[in-house]
Formats: structure tokens, sequence, C-alpha cells
């Protein structure tokens, strides 16, 4: 069921997002550090019985660096596109501008268990410690999983700490991402990454994104109206939520993480998404480049922090990479049959390749790419 | 342990805050329909063993209305005063500007559990919703508490809901007041209310609070600076956080109750209080005259709605009524031995009154409160 | 130097945005008693000389209605996308949900000239007002225009009112867009409406946008890649500013049209713009159909107003308005030479005609629009 | 009219508020480099000719550095009590987090002209800038001041800047200070400062507020309620605005400073002042601790950087500070007549210091202040 390695990445099908180059694994982690592990949960079939299954559904974790992140928390800032949602922890994020553990990932109603485990994780590192702000975030995976079973469990939070990796990111139907749905395809978790111009510093941006939201007629892929042609035989107007979460090891400030943040709803449109009523569209952006003590002392330097003016290509990053990550999870998302035999159909690749050559997309001028930069090409 | 009544509340001893009047319980529950339940938790002493106790804490349910919550929401907002803690919930309040659950609050590491049971309560009262957005406050009571035991369970939290009551709400050392320290004395709950001049209708605005902050010679009763003359023997300058329930049956839209709620900040800083960097003050405030249902239809008629010129009564309310209030949560709360032998001695009455007195505090300026109006007396 | 009927309209050249029905005249004034004025200062040419010239500038007015709007205040929000930018009196907006003057448009730097003659307008029909809040957004014209000179003088304010019509909106280099750039084309003012699903209520909402922004390989056309294949023979990357006018005759409330404005941002998204660091893009969302008097009474019945669930169509004909008002402001700009000799060409519409149809763009799949409505096609 | 040096200030009668001490100013101007200088506009008495007069109104000047301040920008924050108001500027503060123009402070309908004319003086210092953000706070003087006349011009405003001194700030009815009324008696400017405690660095700040607000029943000297028993003979509940300005020498980053600028609000609220709904309640806050340059590069070394865990001590003295200011705005202000004979009372000196003995105000608890730290007494 989990066989993913048949179905592609953007870039392996010729969809090249943007101007500014992907990092070596086109990936969140490409920002040194950052780990990110899931725990997939997929039992049962058939009828819904609450409380019993069938289950699909996990938990995942992005640890933002190797160390203890209590004692050296991240940079943060939080943007809110629509908080429709349930997500744990982010006024606190949004007050100090840090955060103080890994982020993880889940349905929306196991948020509370999974914060509850989280601190004890945390906690059994720092002991004496008797506040910590654990960060959640959720989608709504009711569609296809017993969502009020509530079956992730402790252990699957710290499984899924312990499964985290530096090198390689499972998308599609991975942790969080089992049961979720995307344009009503099959979505999931999905990641890309940025290289900023060498000139800013040698610096990496990277999205990771657990998308479940989108309606069929709109999606485009790259600009190209992919919706228009294409939609599963059956699909209705229900659209959910998207939590994207951004890294890059530039040294920021949480007010400029903020700025970052906000870019990332324009990757988002861009998909043809629409961050509907009913949705929790929540993006939380980190720098791994200025760690915090708890007294608040910053470890960067000043000469490394990042002038204002030089905003405009990290917000540039952050879309493309956005952008990148919601394709690449649809793309990577396996067909799922959840509860009460309910569908959702992985976007047929074959199709989704015939469309993007219909509209002759070709791949994005090479001369913006020079130099590693794309000032007046 | 719990023998409150020898304790009074500050209109018993000539503390008259304010120039509009308290409604006939000067309490929270002066609003019809609104319910207060608590649940304490007093076990063991002496040394602190994490996961064992002694535990010194609880929990305390705000029921808005005696319907079914989920699907009759109250309007509702939220003002953060400082951020700095782990509610959960009050994202959602700020973008729908509503509240489809009771408001819970207890101690800080146990506002996950308490969502978790709260859910399960709504849940079976709604069956066939998939999200629900639970409301918990906190405040941090690892100073008397075992915090990391998290002893607070789900039976817990459905006892809280089923205690509620409309009639009395019992303030000081109860639900989750038990373990919380106020100006460095006793903290706890406590609650005022204030009639708005009739002319606005028949309206009234309650508030309740969690106080577990304020550094000893800041206190301030009424203006009187009674933290110049009157400090616990041992005191530290750890400040804490209050979380601040502000109630109207007046219907106010969402954008009028997040400038009232502001105004509660107003309340607290009247007492001497600082909102130091490491408090975590919010302000929760609903509105049980305009019910919501679940598509977003409200049920006021557009008459009754406040214009927003007198809103400036219902900021005079929430300021006098949330300043009472913490005064009350002080006056009521007795003495409490905790883990370790730590104790918070309740603030000793005979000393407020001495020091009111030598101040020649005088009842208000009754010419104030002529015909229930306070326009150009 | 403004024959601007040779220019089309997207829709007149088969570009057909999104999913929901243009209103009759596809304009901000499809919402009814909404009326546009513009005057036009385009003087002198060659070298620049502060305070002299050339000229390029001019100055929009946006007239909610055809009332008093002091007396008869329109419900309104702000979404601040990038708020680097100098816009006068957005703050009251966002604490008060109205607006209580039009809406004036202009350059950067005469921002506060505007303000104090709309000030003087207002003032006349308002005796013994003292305190009036003018609204006038702004985008930087100096790449052509004499800034510095602040040539937009207090009649040209009074007359952009006067000549306010509700029939007909001219675009491109007319009024605050004379001497805008757009993509790094000649951009300016743009247009176009949406119709809400019938079943709503007989509700329209449009966009009016000043577009200054974008860098021109960017560029998409209803999500055709056109900056990949057509940018000026000069460029660099210097991105502006939008300014985005929402408006719409369905009752929403203040905090519901800050969510409506938000959506425009999409609109924004999807052309390409990426809202760098130091642009100024800012949406202000009105409703006509709620008025609100001096002391807050509002208009509406309750019967009116727009239950939540129902946004989501608002926030997509926001989106769709702001996209289509983007690509009509590129589309009806004609080339334009300012100050220095710098120009801006107009972007060669059988260019744009001829990549459309070389990536073979097909109008949007017409099942979807069945009925006025898009449910489950 | 100005003879102000009769009437004093707080602590030369004995009113010392808080626990720390204040700069040997006890000024704004205890700032190093920060000047101040104000033009007040006193003509003609009698009937209100609307464009004519009497005038009541002024213009002051805080000019944060000695240097070219669009080149070397001061970090800074706003924060909104009640944003009902024409403040010009904050929304690119918010945005960017800095101030790159002196801060103007006048009327509420001047505010477009002292603008006007601040970009005026900053572009003869930076030719070649076409953007610039200048910032303008006010009050409505109208009760006083011809304001629809809007007196002040653009040489007041220069004249205010020349005028800017870093040695002392007059008080009262000076500059814009002029025609403001405070709880119903003559109100205007006041300023005061703190030192912080030496172990964090040798900083200082300091408030300057205009005050124009407050029901005189309300009134509170460091909580003594000196408005129950002292009102001015005819008052009526007409509320209106302060603006607040906090400026510190220590090297906060924009988060901090909307931090401290919040707690401000605390200082307003100890006075009995109530953000009544029309009021225009506004704080900005500055640093001149870390000059950022027009690409955004930070002048502060990291070591500089205050940690978050010592803010509170600053949240503290903006707490005081803002308190003392308004209480010294009160004090040095002058009995006032403005148009149509209608006057302001300068609150009677005496009588407020016998209202405090009555109360037996004693100077607060010496041994907090010990070693200039309030650590642990």
């Amino acid at each position: 069921m989990t066989s993913q390695n048949i179905r592609p990445r953007a870039r392996e099908i010729g969809i090249n997002i943007g101007v500014l180059p992907p990092g070596s694994l086109n990936s969140i982690t490409d920002i040194p550090g950052i780990k990110v592990g899931h725990v997939s949960l997929i039992e049962g079939e058939g009828k819904l019985v609450p409380g019993k299954g069938p289950i699909r559904t996990g938990v995942t974790a992005i640890v933002p660096h190797g160390g203890n992140i209590f004692t050296e928390k991240v940079c943060a800032a939080v943007y809110l596109i629509n908080a429709f949602g349930k997500s744990v922890g982010l006024l606190q994020v949004m007050e100090l501008g840090n955060i103080e553990t890994p982020i993880m990932l889940t349905n929306t109603l196991s948020v509370w268990t999974v914060a509850d485990a989280l601190v004890d994780y945390m906690s059994e590192q720092n002991p004496g410690v008797y506040s910590i702000n654990p960060i959640v975030g959720e989608c709504n995976d009711s569609a296809l999983n017993d969502i009020l079973g509530r079956h992730v469990k402790r252990e699957h939070v710290l499984q899924a700490l312990r499964n985290a990796s530096e090198t390689n990111v499972e998308e599609g139907n991975v942790g969080a991402g089992v049961g979720m749905t995307g344009f009503e395809w099959k979505g999931g978790i999905g990641t890309a990454s940025r290289l900023l111009p060498g000139d800013l510093g040698d610096f990496a941006l990277g999205a990771l994104v657990l998308t479940n939201t989108g309606w069929a007629p709109d999606l485009r892929i790259d600009g190209i109206p992919i919706g228009n042609e294409l939609t599963p035989d059956s699909y209705s107007h229900t659209e959910g939520s998207i939590m994207i979460i951004i890294a890059t090891s530039a040294p920021l400030s949480a007010r400029q993480l903020g700025r970052v943040a906000k870019r990332a709803a324009f990757g988002l449109a861009r998909t043809g998404a629409t961050a509907s009523h009913d949705s929790g569209d929540i993006v939380i952006a980190f720098s791994t480049g200025n760690l915090i003590s708890p007294s608040g002392k910053q470890s960067a330097s000043p000469d490394e922090f990042v002038p204002e003016l030089q905003l405009s290509f990290f917000f540039r990053a952050a879309i493309e990479a956005t952008e990148e990550a919601i394709i690449n999870s649809l793309l990577r998302s396996e067909t799922m049959v959840g509860r009460d035999g309910i569908t959702r159909i992985g976007i047929p690749i074959e199709l989704v390749i015939a469309i993007m050559a219909k509209y002759r997309r070709n791949p994005r001028n090479q001369q913006l790419k020079k130099n590693n930069t794309f000032e007046k090409p």
C-alpha cells in the first residue's frame, strides 16, 4: 500500500516551478539539522465504527535540529491564512517568536493527545521544567479515517520522533498524510526546497506541507488548469485545510519570519486553492540560524542577520517551495480506500503529464537562473 | 480546608470598586443561563514526587448557556494581554468569532487532557460531528502542585460540567484555582458583575478570573497601595498568569467583544499587575445575547444590537468587574500548603481592612450612580 | 494619449478567469450605488526637475454610495498583504469596522494633500463635525512622475469626486493609474466583478485595483506563464505596490469582510506577484449592504446577513475579481513616456493573444457555471 | 499665559510613582540623543469662527537622534489601545519595525499638513528618495480650538523641529498640548523616565504623552481616587484620546518593543482612564540602541541585545513612566480659555496635595530600590 517509489515528484516529470534552484534533496531536510519522521496508521476497512476504525491516520514529526530544542529554541513565526483549526501552541510562538519543541502534525482530533505526549518527551530531556509549549498542527482526515477514535497514541508520537531522519522525507500517504485529501484526489505530505542566491549567504529554505484542501476543478499545476480537464469521477465541494511548515537556515528575526510565512499563502494560491471558510490553513515558519536560550539570548551574530532588503528572495523561495511541495504531495499520494469504502484516487500521473504537454508547458526560461541569481537577467 | 465562608468578598468589607452597580449575585452567573462548576483536587503533602503528588489543582467549567453549545454557539472574542501561555482553541475563536464548547480552566500541563475530554463530552451530544474546537485556559500551579503529574483526568472534566450551577460561584481555592498564587498570596478563582445603565437594555456583564499573577509589593486594592505595607514574609519576584473570562447578555458582535476584552486589561492593571514577560494573561469574552447556528445564522435582531457609541459603558463594566473579581479571588483564597511544604498565605483580611481604613478609603461618590446612569452627574 | 478604446479587456480576448459569472459591467460599479471618478494629470516631458515635472499622476475616487458617507457609513475591513506603504486612515477602519468617506487613490507622496482635501469635502457636508477619517491609498509612481512635486492638488480631489459615475469605469492610464507600472509593463487602474450564486441573494462583488507591482518574468495570465516568453526589452527587478478595493452589496460584517479581504491576496498571487519586501500591498473591503449611523446603528436586518458558511463563495468572488482586475489593468494601459524619457510599454495585446493560444488556453469548463451555481457540477 | 514654572511636577509634591528610579531629567530626553521641540499657537478669543479661530493648538516634535533619521532609522513598534484615531504612518512601522522620521504630534485635523511638511523636511536631507513614511500622532483639541481651521502650517512643523532640544521638555500647554483636556481638567504634554536596573546595562526608558482623555470622576493619582473628591464645576462625559511615545536606549527588537508598548496601556489604566469608545489611544515605542540602515542592516551587536527574560523590567519602566507622564501633564497644565469661552481649569495643585495627604500617601517602600534593583528585596 506504500510502494511509493513508482509515483514521481514534480521535477521528475518536468514540472519545474519557479526560478530559484532547489536544494540537493529538494526537501525541508536540505536545511542542515532538520529531521522528519512519520508513523502511519492504516488498519481495517469497511463501515465506520467510531472508536474501532477503519484507521487511516498518523503523525509526522519535524525536528528543527539535533540538540535539545527547549534549551536551544528556534526563532519562529506563525501566519494564519484561515484559523478555522485546532492547532496547538501557536499563540506563544506569536508572542515570543520562538518554538521550543519539535513540530508535530496529525489529525484534527488527535492534537491534544499528541501535545500531551510531546510534553512527556520534552519533559524527560528537561527535568525541573514545568512549562513547555508543544506545537501540533492538524488537518481533518475524517473523510477516510475514524477520527473520533483518536487512534494516534503516545507511543506513535515517540516513535515518529525516533524515526526522524535528516536524509529522506517520505511523501504522500505517510504520517499525518495517510488520510488526507487534496483537490479531491488523494493528498498528504509533500516537501520541496530552494537555495537562496549565493551572495545572500549559503542559505536554503524548505517547505513541508500536509495537504487536505482544494476543490477538484480549481487545481492548477505550475499555472496549467489541470482541474479544467481532470477531476475525480465523483467529488463534492468540500474543501479542507493545509498545514505549511517553512524552515530556513538563515538567521531571520521573528518579525522577518512572519513576513516570509505570509508569502507561503501565495504558493498555496497558485495551486488554485481558495482557503475556503471551513479550512484551517496555517503557516509555521522557523529559522535554524538563530538559536535562542531559555533566557532569550540569541546565538546569531549581527553580521549574519539578513538585511530587510534581501527578504524578497526569501519571499520568492517560500512561494516556490510551498507551491512545489503541494504539487509533490498530490503526485506522490497513492489511491487510498478509507472508512465506508470512501476512496481517494491518486491523481493519474500519465494524465497530468499529457495535460501539461497539451498546454506545451516549457521549462522556465533558463537565463533567469544564471549565476545563481536572478537580478536583471 | 475549604471552609471558605469565613473569608469575605470585597464588598462585604466595604471595598466598592467603580461606579456601576453589581448584579444580584455579583458574579458571572448574573448573566442568565451561565453556569459555573468546579472540581478541586487536593491530595497528599510533603516532598514533590513527580507523577505522585502532592496534588493541588483542579478544573473549572464555565458553561455559556443551558442548550447545546455546538448548535447554538456564542459570539466571542479573545484579547491577548501576554500570550506566553498554552490555552487551547483560541485561534479559531479569533477567526470565526464564536465559541462552541464550554470554557474550561485548569493547570498549564493539563490543558490537552481537558481539551480531549471536552471533545468527548461535546461529541456525545453531537453525533456525526468530526470537528470540535474545545476552549481551555490555564495558569501554572507548579509552585504548589505536582504539575507534571497531570492529575486532572477525563472524569474530573465531566464532573465539573455536571457540577455547573447558575446560582452560586465558589471562589478562592476551588477548581482551577486550588494551586494558584496571587500577588504572592494565595490566589485562585474570583468573580464579579456589573449592570449596564438601564437605557441600554436590561444587560449585565460578568467577569470570572483565575488569578495566578502579581508581585507582592505591587498589589493595589481599589487604588490603595496594600503592597507598600503588606507582603508575605518571604516572596520572590516570580510573576505568573491570569485568565479572565468576560460574559455579557448584550448581543455584541465579535468585533465589539474584542474591544471589550481589551479593556479587561485595564482592570488587571488597576490591581498593580504588570503582565510580566513570563505571564500568560489572556481574556476571553463572549455574549449570550446572540447565538450562532453551525451555518452561521445569528439569533439576535438588529434592534437588539448595541450601537458602537454605547460600548464605553461595556468597557467600564469590564474594567470594574475584572478589577473586583481579582480582588475577590485574593480575599476568598485561604492559606494553602503545597508540595515541598511551600505555602501560600491567604491575604490577612484584618490587615487589609486596617490599611484601607488608614488610607481613609471612602465609599465612592454616590451621586455617580443616581438613576442607574453616570451621565453628567 | 487616452484613446483607450483600442485596447481590450481580458474577456474581449477570450480570457475568462474563474468560474463565477461577472456582472453586467464587469466592474466595481456593478455594486449598486458605487461611483468611480478619475482626474489624470499628464504634463511636460523630458528631464526630471523636482517640483516642476514631468507630471504623470492623478487621483481616483471610489464613492461607496450616493448619500452622505459620514452619516451612512459603510461596513469595512482592511487586510495588509504588505504594509510597506503610506495609506491614510486604515487604523480606524480596523478598529471600528467602517468607512466614513469616499476612498481616494493617488501617488505615495500626495496622500496627505488628498486626505486634507477629502476632509474639506466631507466637512462641508457635515457642519459641526470635528473628526473625520479620510481614506487614501497609494502606489509610488516616481518611475515616471515627478513625485516630489506633489502635483495632485485640492481641486483635483474635488473634481475626481464630482467626476464619479456609476456607469463606466475607465481603466489603464487614468486617475491614480497614470504613472504606474505593472510587471514592468505599463500598469494602472483595472476592475472586474462577480455575481454570487443566486440562492445566496442577489449579490455582487467587485474589485478595483491600482496596479504598480510585479517582476516581468513572473507574469501569469489565467495561469499561463506570459512572463516566460514576453518581457519588456529592458527591465529591472524593482517591484512596487498594489491597492485592491473590494466592494460587495451583501451585508457582511466587518469580521467577515476581513476574511474576504484576505482572499484578494490569492487573486494577486495568481498573477505571479510576490508582494516583495518593498511593496505596499493593501486590500480595503467594504459592504454597501449594511449602512452604519454615526452612533453605530446598523441598517441591515438579520435575515439579510450572510451566514458564515456561505462566505466561501465571497472568497472565490474576491479571488477571481481581483485576478481579472489586475489583468485588465495591464491590458488596458497604453505605453507612457515619463520623466527622463523613462518609458513603460503597454503590454503587446497581439503577443498576449498569441502566447495564450500557443498554450491552447481553452474557455473554462462551462458546466461549472450551470444554474449560476458551482455545487457538484 | 505660559508661566509654567509655578506649577509643579508630580515628584515636586511628593508623588513618587512606582519603584524604579527616574533619570536625571525625569524626561524622555534622558535617553541620550532624543530631542523634543514645541510650537504653540494661541491666538484670538471668543466665538468660534471656523477657519478664523480662536486658535488653541500646536505641534510637537520628538526627534529620536541627532543624525539623519532616514539613513539611521530607529527600531520601533506600535500598540493600538484604541485605534479610533487619524495617526499617520503607523502601518509601515508595524510591518518593518522601524521609524525613519521624527515623530510629530498635533491636532486631529492637522496630521496631514504636518505629514506633508515632515516629508519636505526629510526630503531635503535625502535627495533622490521618493518614499518617506512620516509619523504623526494626534488628539482632538476641538473643545478649545478652531480645529477645522487647521492652523498648524508647514513653517510651524519646521520650527518645532528646529526648536528641538535634548535638555529640557516643556510640559503642559505647549506644542500639541495647547488645546487638550485631561480628565476634564486642562491636559497637554507630560513626560517622565525610568532607569533600568544597572545589571541590565546602562539603559533608560522615557515616556512622553499628549493627554486628552479621561472622565473627571475617574482620575486616580498614584492610586488615590482624586476624582472622587475633586472634579471641575462643570464637566461632561466626553472622553478623548492619548498619544504615548515610549523611547529606550536599550537595543530592543521590534517584537520586544511591541511587548513594551502594550504595557504603556497599564500605566494609562492606573490613572483611571478607560479608553472609551471614542478615544484614539495609541502607543509608539522606539529604541535608539539599534539603528537600521535603509537596506535593513542593524547597528547593535548581539551582546547588546536584551534577553527576553529581562523584558519585565522594561514593562515596569513603561508602566511607571507612562503613569507619571500623564500625571505630570495634568499638574503642569494651566487654565486655558478657548473658543466660545470654553474653559479648561488647571487641576488645583493645593487641593491635589491636600487630598493626597488626606489619604496619607506615603513614599513608597524604599527598600525596594536598594542597589538600583528590585530583585527579592
